[in-house]
């Protein structure tokens, strides 16, 4: 029998269980699955159909992104360094109107599919409107995907009538449910302060029913309190709680401003969370209490958000940014360690958006999503430890090839 | 007669008074200096040695560095995640006593010099020991530096006994006050508490009667204070103040736990300030007021700090990190906008270092210190202010050509 391809490594990071770090390592990819993974001597003899010898490129998991809306690249740095009300109402909200169609959904989801890959992300769940080009793009692209159709109670592009908001979200999982291997569909409600509780029940047990991810911004700005209504003395996770959103297929973005309570609440209901660092910095909208949710046992993931509040899809930069922001909101250089923070961006992001069982580590039986990180680059030498390399030195140019289900989408730095 | 070099691109930041954007521009290079800078017709006929086509590349100014420790990059990633003493006492302290030495500090700080050439950097400033090993790497590279043997009232690298350590960083200066046209001494002393208050006069003193920049570690973490004898109900700013070391000749690094009082004082005295936004975030040391600075107008500029608490010498990354960090910490995302962060990391870090009339902007009669980056990427398109794509979308990878004193140091993103 002779394999797809044999990967070999100065060093391996698989991800997996104890976090080892594998000396001389190698990948056997077979019909886009990883067969196998160990020291590369074990190998010796086996036939394979391409080589494909590392040397001091890291082979690691495909980065995960938790949190994406990649239609809106095409309003990167449109608006920067405003208020948020006069960002979103001046600036996105309009510019979204003008100019979201079928067409431009379909070209910048493409745009960000590439500079997902070029930076070594290989997942993506995303939420947007006119999803079905969304998912178009992301078939072209070769990236793996989570996507779910908006649903909001306001006419929002593609749906000009909110009353069909979660039907035309249904629509959208059951067209694409067995269009791709790589592509999940999923529900994306936006938030409990642009859904009522009749919309957000009734997407949820949509989403249950279908068996697919249930996406929603969760507590953002210390300001959208305000802005539910009925809430009477619940927080909003325990307004979430009490109207049977949360689960293990529910995905909680931002929830920036959560308290102990509600921490517990989410760990109890087995509920997932997307940290989102560079967004909630840029548009100030708070510090997540991530350490506090990743001891409590809740999978955490790393998301960019999207383009307009980033202002990029690199998560390199995100996993810097995560493990520095943590450790001065807390005055402690002990949390959010470059482990813990690798974790986030692989494994646990995965978990978070229920591909756990696909991808996020390197391990027999997964799918082979994979990315070579090149370590021989000034700012890379010495490496003492390279989860601190991966973590507060490497960067999104050093990604130099990228596999996905086992194909090559970037190689020598350059889309395939 | 015939010039050194025309530089024309689609697009010129020249970081000048105004902050002007200049469409099809070009600058005009002789003898390492700034002949000319404006709009590319006015340069029609003009005889030169060499024209750059720099076309989607921008022209900007290179980026100056206010902090670093270049030999440190030896330890970049040594030891991360730990608590400040325990990764100063227990790793820092001993792999310096060990490991830092003339060859070393030369070794590592060329390595350093080419990180930051590759990432955009034409100036840095520097303090440590056995300085003049770290100038000799500075003038190989043919980077621009200020350069300041470290004082510190204990054994040193290179200086055993601490009460010859003024006469030490007395003898650097003189040592290299002519040695290149790049390289500027000073003289860096450790800080308020590790140098008595007879170390930091007789160093102050020093510095003004040499005519060169004092540099000093300021009120970096919460518990300094505590660690300085004899403050009685003094803040640190108004000891260093009451014995004379604050004036326009002073570089001040970190200055995280100083409150408007101290501000006051530092714009009054005219003392610059260099902030080191992911040291401080790594250490959890603290944030430094830094809007405030520069609402106060205080000179502000960016530093990586040394490699084993960054890990990097990145002042990209460093610009997106200052950017946001500023916005999350008060809750406003209208502080430290991309024209205040660029300018932080080009003219005023300049300013900062005392070299304001050099270099840190292109304009007729500086130094040609400039650099070119790429914005043909995705994650750089679309571009609808050049500001804001440079701070939050730009990262070191796309600079492609940089020139220091006239000179091309990096093309196509490799040392020449």
């Amino acid at each position: 029998m002779e394999y797809d391809y044999l990967i070999e490594s100065d060093l391996l990071i698989p991800m997996t269980e104890g976090l080892p770090v594998i000396e001389n390592g190698a990948v056997l990819v077979n019909e886009g699955a990883i067969e196998a993974c160990g020291k590369t001597y074990e190998f010796s003899g086996i036939k394979v159909k391409n080589r494909i010898h590392a040397g001091k490129k890291i082979i690691m998991p495909g980065l995960i992104n938790c949190h994406t809306h990649l239609p809106m690249s095409l309003f990167r740095g449109l608006a920067d360094d405003l208020p948020l009300d006069v960002w979103l109402n001046e600036h996105i909200f309009p510019a979204e109107a003008e100019h979201i169609n079928p067409e431009s959904v379909e070209k910048w989801s493409r745009h960000s599919c590439s500079e997902m890959l070029l930076s070594g992300t290989t997942t993506c769940c995303d939420g947007y409107f006119h999803e079905e080009n969304v998912a178009k793009a992301v078939m072209a692209s070769g990236i793996r995907a989570v996507l779910g159709q908006g649903v909001i109670d306001f006419p929002a592009p593609g749906v000009l009538d909110p009353k069909k908001n979660v039907a035309v979200a249904v629509e959208f999982v059951k067209m694409f449910k067995t269009a791709s291997p790589r592509l999940y569909p999923s529900i994306f409600c936006h938030s409990p302060y642009t859904c009522s509780k009749e919309t957000l029940t009734a997407a949820k047990q949509a989403a249950n029913d279908l068996g697919v991810l249930f996406q929603i911004h969760v507590a953002e700005t210390k300001n959208e309190r305000k802005m539910i209504q009925g809430l009477g003395r619940m927080s909003i996770v325990e307004y979430l709680e009490s109207i049977g959103i949360l689960d293990e297929k529910t995905l909680m973005v931002h929830s920036v401003w959560i308290d102990d309570k509600d921490i517990a609440i989410i760990k109890k209901k087995g509920a997932n969370v997307a940290h989102c660092p560079e967004s909630n910095m840029k548009l100030a909208s708070g510090i997540a209490p991530v350490p506090k949710l990743i001891e409590k046992g809740v999978a955490v993931g790393l998301g960019t958000d999207g383009c307009a509040s980033n202002n990029d899809h690199d998560l390199f930069a995100e996993m810097d940014m995560a493990a520095k922001l943590h450790k001065v909101a807390l005055l402690d250089p002990c949390v959010m360690d470059a482990r813990t923070t690798l974790k986030m961006a692989t494994i646990q992001g995965a978990k978070a958006v229920g591909l756990g069982h696909i991808t996020g580590s390197i391990e027999k039986g997964k799918r082979a999503d994979m990315i070579l990180v090149d370590m021989d680059k000034p700012h890379l030498i010495p490496m003492y430890d390279p989860y601190s390399s991966l973590v507060y030195s490497a960067k999104a140019s050093d990604v130099s090839l990228v596999m996905v289900d086992g194909k090559i989408l970037v190689q020598d730095g350059k889309i395939v």
